[in-house]
């Protein structure tokens, strides 16, 4: 899977998902196709939920989790290079905000740890550990 | 996989490896062990493979190709923060060369490609699409 964050200057392009799986305000991203590369993805993504389009999204990190002997893997881009007006999708409504501002949002769940990863630069990977029923976060 | 430039000023931590399905010289590396941290899988490998003790790793980028439903990831890391000595091991000769010297090398094929996705800030993927018998490198 994908995420990007969409920069212009202090603001970025959230997403309010509405879908009860991971609702709560979060980056725009979505799947990586089979055959498809990761960048090739994120722009498509972002094109489809956002109406934006991008270039030269860059390698964040990276957020991932073991289930049933898969790894599941979200790769962090961002980028400043963008042109378009935003256009929201049936995957929620898009809007600008301020980044200060998205901790006083309500995020999609473990969306506090990936804008850590985002914005700590000695930081590149959130892993949930597996501990019982419940996944425990480890930055790293 | 996860791969590691350790690197000393111009100077960059090398392994040759004899093993006939990917000979030559390359960075550092090996596998990603299921429920492992990328990053403790990177510091595992890099004291396995060369005797260092290396600390905060960073993500520079990724190379990946798909194959039988499959998508094999190589999570490329770089670190300056080390200590201890040199020790090759099974896996090959490690030693320390100058970085602008490693084109001039026999190295592991592709390597040279690796090589730009760590030295170019405006890359951070590279990925092999297939094209009938071959893999074609797409650098973005």
């Amino acid at each position: 899977m994908n995420m990007c964050m969409v920069r212009d200057g202090e603001r970025v392009v959230v997403i309010d998902r509405r879908k009860p799986d991971w609702p709560g305000i979060t980056f725009p991203g979505g799947h990586v196709e089979p055959g498809e590369s990761i960048t090739a993805s994120v722009i498509r993504e972002i094109k489809e939920e956002t109406g934006l389009t991008i270039a030269s999204p860059r390698l964040c990190g990276i957020t991932h989790w073991c289930e049933k002997d898969c790894r599941y893997i979200v790769f962090l881009y961002s980028t400043e290079d963008f042109s378009g007006e935003l256009c929201s999708s049936d995957e929620g409504e898009v809007r600008w905000e301020l980044l200060e501002e998205l901790p006083n949002l309500p995020l999609t769940s473990g969306m506090e740890h990936y804008l850590r990863v985002y914005s700590e630069p000695a930081l590149s990977e959130l892993f949930y550990r597996p501990a019982g029923k419940c996944w425990i976060p480890e930055l790293l």
